[in-house]
């Protein structure tokens, strides 16, 4: 889905840093940056990554989510990655006999967003590719984070993973209320002018025959006017459908210029 | 994050198909059947698939989504692709010149729970990788479904719009509230043994002079006893504290035979 206005500017505002633990692909540290800017998250932080950085290939994979890529810290340790962090997630889809509460992204985005509206910092965990966290870096989260994922399916990549939460947190936030674009309907029409075609059609039907029966006249019309009540008519397509109706009842007076053979 | 639990056999649960217009690449169908498998869905319908089916690359990117793979149906037209359909919901990134809805994720999973409920065919719509859907397809649909992305950043791909979307149809089904494994919190000891923990750590204070003041001794333990009580102690963990304590303490009544020199 294409979409980015690229007229506006990109702000970073308070939001989770992501923790890359010993991130072995350029490619997927290169997704999960990009996965961060589609829900406004921009603090990306690697332990230990396998090929070093800067990594020509997390670049290229970043598809421009520049803003992300020129923010990355390394660091060598991550207790250092996490120093400044007041609560820090940790996302596993693997149980660990470890004594530490288990949520789900809601709930998690939710913690979040009452932690950066008072001001604290807080971090996401992200494990290797292969074998996700070590328990000893879970230990150091205050809780467990993991997806509601179909249990015989549950293998997500970390950009999958990243895109999850950051798309929690945006919702979680308040942000997501706003929507990049509104909805294209125009003002339903005042009650009068969708009463206006009601007696238009009905007269022109009166007209037709289309009241065979004059008993049943009362719950024809009822259910005309039902069906066509649900359509939340705008003015214009009050007016386009009052047209269609007077162009209909006029073939029956004159012949149509197009129809002579 | 690995974690798939392969002794589980996949049920294939009403839910939500999954139309992609003309997809280009194989592995975008094979990413998206993979994302789609993650959340639970399996009813994936191609309309024009470029490089027509079976594509190898898309069973290649699926890695094991093999029942949805095996469940995919090829459409001439989306007309037929959505037939069966009740309610057909367009996914976008552009504002369009429509006379049609824009709601966000999580009330699309709303809707869709709803009808789903009732046993009506819910279907996505998503579109080609390069301009998304055409004004006549959306047309087809009910409502406009976009994703609240960050506007300086919106381009996602499809597989990563058809995983938030799985995601939250899940969500809002009511399925996510399992979570794929539990917490591994032991049950909090019942308040007594905190008590008793409390009362020997005291007593042992008591002795090595601890409570200097004896004006601020109540305040001492208060603020001891609130400190202790916020980590939720299981019967294990009092037990291991206590012992703690009584280690530290013996430490000054017997010399410790690891510190002979």
């Amino acid at each position: 889905m294409a979409g980015t206005d690229t007229s506006i500017k990109i702000e970073l505002r308070p939001s989770p840093a992501v923790i890359l633990c010993e991130p072995q692909l350029g490619e997927n540290i290169g997704t999960a940056a990009r996965a961060m800017a589609n829900f406004g998250l921009w603090d990306l932080r690697l332990v230990r990554p396998r090929d070093g950085w800067p990594n020509e290939k997390a670049v290229a994979a970043a598809s421009r989510a520049d803003h992300v890529i020129s923010h990355v810290r390394v660091f060598e340790t991550l207790e250092a990655a996490i120093a400044d962090l007041e609560l820090v997630l940790a996302t596993t889809a693997r149980s660990r006999d470890l004594q530490k509460e288990v949520i789900g992204p809601d709930i998690a985005a939710q913690r979040m967003a009452v932690q950066i509206a008072a001001g604290k910092g807080v971090g996401l965990l992200f494990g290797r590719e292969k074998w996700g966290l070590l328990n000893e870096e879970v230990a150091l989260a205050d809780t467990i984070v993991t997806l509601p994922v179909e249990p015989a399916f549950a293998s997500l990549n970390i950009a999958q993973a990243v895109l999850i939460l950051a798309y929690e947190w945006r919702r979680q936030s308040g942000q997501a209320e706003t929507l990049p674009f509104g909805s294209g309907l125009s003002e339903v029409a005042p009650r009068s002018e969708l009463v206006g075609l009601f007696e238009h059609l009905e007269g022109v039907l009166d007209q037709t025959g289309f009241f065979t029966t004059p008993e049943k006249k009362p719950s024809m019309i009822h259910n005309l006017r039902t069906a066509l009540t649900r359509g939340s008519f705008s003015s214009q397509e009050i007016r386009t459908l009052r047209g269609v109706i007077s162009s209909i009842d006029r073939r029956h007076q004159r012949p149509n210029p197009n129809r002579q053979k």
